[in-house]
């Protein structure tokens, strides 16, 4: 019997009788809810919520639901998204010279924690060919510069919707993608190696380290037009001491980045991420 | 206009359309969701839920809520519970001779951080009486010796009838309670100074010492027949090293059981534990 | 027999035998170390040390251990601190309207966590004089104006030097201090309600609600005229979710902000904390 | 100019004029100190110190340092240990059939964040051989059964011997080692999926959710006679609530693991670990 699953992510003004009328569409088709998360944020008065059923004994045809649940979202004025667990997501990883989330990335795809394909990875350098040869993934060179980049990032574009890519993932880019760019692809989710909002830019570590914090951090967030100010996924931090140099903020540094990364990025696949406004509601 | 809420917890025989008959109830009947959530054991096959409405708009009065709603429940064989915020829980603290979860407690309450009220302190030590009398708390000093348990017990229960408690917190009062008066009284919260399971029992930290940890942990948990193996609430933990001697660790291990602790007796007091097996289900 | 400690805190240009010397002036007067702690900062060619030794036994005087340990110190061109565990530091808590941290630094100062005495505290506001009286500390209401800070910061000095205050703790004080009055009277310790260097300025919990954090800090430094950036001494974090409004956010926080403040007045009283240039060496 | 360090650890019973001996000892042979750090165990009577310093300079050639060190280490009735940092120890990693830790060493070491060479992979189960043909490492498949463990364990001791190895990780090995082969091979890593002392032996993660706890941990220590009791080297956790199931506890813990490993991998490659009855100094 399948197992397949599909998922409601709703944002809706908040009134009555919301989760009944939700509840009843699936309960009405047939429906077995297995999750079911919602939250009110009061004072921009929206109701937000995740629902996730199993289609096995569910009356609609998959290409039916989304019609039928439009006829009850409409009226209340809600914005939402459906997805189906048996449509596997495809991922570009992004990287520049530094390994250690690519690693981390392709081995938690091996390990089944991502719901996933990652048959594309590009590089504004080519030392991180070598890792994409050694697990079969296709490697493109595309180097940057002030000059290029109108020209490279259509490149980009072009290799996305060949490969079909529904998300990119910028694993340690260490670039600033466009705002062209980001309005034609806007599934972007970056790790910025700081605590956002503290050191927001360039060289966090250098910078935490003269700033002498006793706690250093990294976050993972939806990229926007507003450089490193996009939607927070999720954030972690690490304790340093006086005795820690620049190079051990770093080196400590990647062990957060690599498990932040993961994470925000295994949320979005199972759909548990819901942006309004800057903000991130996240169903865990 | 009022603010008050109900609140159900429920614990059912996972079926299709719980979700959307308990909703319905609360929306046939006037009723606005403010937080609902859910979760499936599907090893247990239970389906466990938390939902919270405002009183206010809702059209059948407080006490035909529990009969209407058991007509719904029954069928489903489900096992359930109705707050109602305006009914404010009275606390017991229980005490021995240690001071930090006592004060830390009172704060809290006088912070509004806890909707309920601090009638009575009971200590097995003359010792905190000062504090309870600092804050105008009736405190109650009741020895407990080997061989007058039994009588002391039954003081114990007559003056929590007395006091009409709904809740006691074992706030280090580091005293074994009877089987018995659990029977008679079972809503109690403990907070044991170890990350348990490990260092179930007598001297936690002296063990945590000897056996070399790299972190102490305090836990907070229903007490039960079996010594320190109740449902597990809430539980922290903080690195220790090798330059804490076991003052150090009890130092630092007091600044987690009063967190822990309270942590626990807040999500306990806004109906958000839900007890099944020896498990909860903390719905936050 | 005398359990009195001396402890030296020194910071020196980096070069050979610096150990040896110090050591071998502790040892030729018959003092025991029990413990010694030291840095090397490569990048500022700087070695910093925490030594601490037993006064029983010790062939030196205590008025003549500086200048005998000057004898040594000055050739090396090394800054120091000479400290005796005997004499027990004053300190004047500051606060405003939030009774948390006072609560805690009291509750504290009474379990023996701080080696100091809390004669005196200071307010703008009336409100907690009612928690000084609770427990026999002097409450002084110096309401301050952007007009009259001048002469009420002169009055607070005033208090300082008739209280012979060595510390001053800002524990919620929520006023600037001058940098006339920093200049006057430096050893002072904020707890600022961020995890600086994020949200430095005003309401910083309403700032990270807005910004969509899912981790919050605090962070107890010392006082310098640039605001909320001085040396940092101990940061901590929780964490939050959408589900937390902006008070919850400011409870959590003051959960936070009385351990991490507490920590770091410990950390200083014990003479751990070492400052050079805006950074802190903390000898843990 | 050579960049090589000298390390001494050294535990000896307490006395005066320990750090002086010691340090005198380096400088009167023109060595410069870069790193000092000591403890007193004051109930076991122990002074524990561990102290570096660079080569270029020193008087001594490095075959001299050690009978020079022990006239002195003698009469002091001190246990040590002497580390050259261009000495570089050769690691066995020894797996079972899951990669993560494999994975996460093999990465760490590339990145050099090891100084060593990790020239052996040993497995009971032929699942990995893959993995280490990808990095060029030697893999031997040695299978154990109740009956074959005494040949195979001389096998793998003879493998140890032919490879030079000075140090075995026991990667997720998921197998007993025997006292015998402790007794002849003793410098042995294990990283056990619990908080030890939690969940001691088999499956601590099915007994993790079972207990509902809501904190879970990994340990790595040194393998001694006494299974999973061994000195701690080191220990990190990770919260987990009622929506992870036993299959998220184990997703959750590969993350813990592989860091907790690795830290107290480099930590002893480092010479950082001093061990003493069945507890460790780590000096960070």
């Amino acid at each position: 019997m399948s197992t397949t699953t599909a998922t409601l992510l709703i944002s809706c003004p908040d009134q009555r009788g919301l989760v009944a009328k939700i509840a009843n569409f699936i309960y009405a088709n047939g429906g077995n809810i297995i999750h079911a998360d919602q939250h009110t944020d009061f004072s921009a008065g929206l109701f937000l919520t995740r629902i996730e059923w199993q289609l096995a004994g569910f009356n609609l045809p998959k290409d039916l639901i989304a019609p039928a649940f439009n006829a009850i979202a409409q009226p209340l004025g809600a914005k939402w998204e459906l997805h189906f667990s048996d449509s596997v997501p495809r991922i570009a990883i992004w990287v520049s010279r530094q390994d250690h989330c690519l690693y981390d990335l392709i081995w938690r795809h091996r390990a089944k924690e991502f719901n996933a394909e990652i048959p594309l990875i590009i590089s504004n350098h080519p030392h991180l060919k070598v890792v994409a040869e050694q697990f079969g993934i296709d490697f493109h060179h595309i180097p940057i510069t002030k000059e290029n980049k109108p020209e490279q990032e259509a490149k980009q574009l072009e290799l996305l919707h060949q490969y079909k890519i529904n998300l990119v993932v910028l694993a340690k880019y260490m670039q600033i993608v466009s705002s062209d760019f980001i309005g034609q692809f806007p599934q972007i989710i970056n790790i910025h190696h700081s605590f956002l909002p503290a050191f927001v830019g360039a060289n966090p570590y250098h910078r935490a380290f003269e700033r002498g914090v006793k706690i250093i951090g990294a976050t993972s967030h939806y990229v926007t037009q507003d450089l490193d100010a996009g939607p927070i996924i999720e954030q972690d931090v690490v304790r340093v001491s006086h005795r820690d140099e620049v190079e051990d903020l770093v080196r400590k540094g990647k062990d957060l980045e690599r498990v932040v990364l993961a994470r925000a990025v295994r949320l979005h696949l199972q759909n548990r991420v819901l942006v309004y406004g800057n903000r991130t509601v996240v169903f865990e």
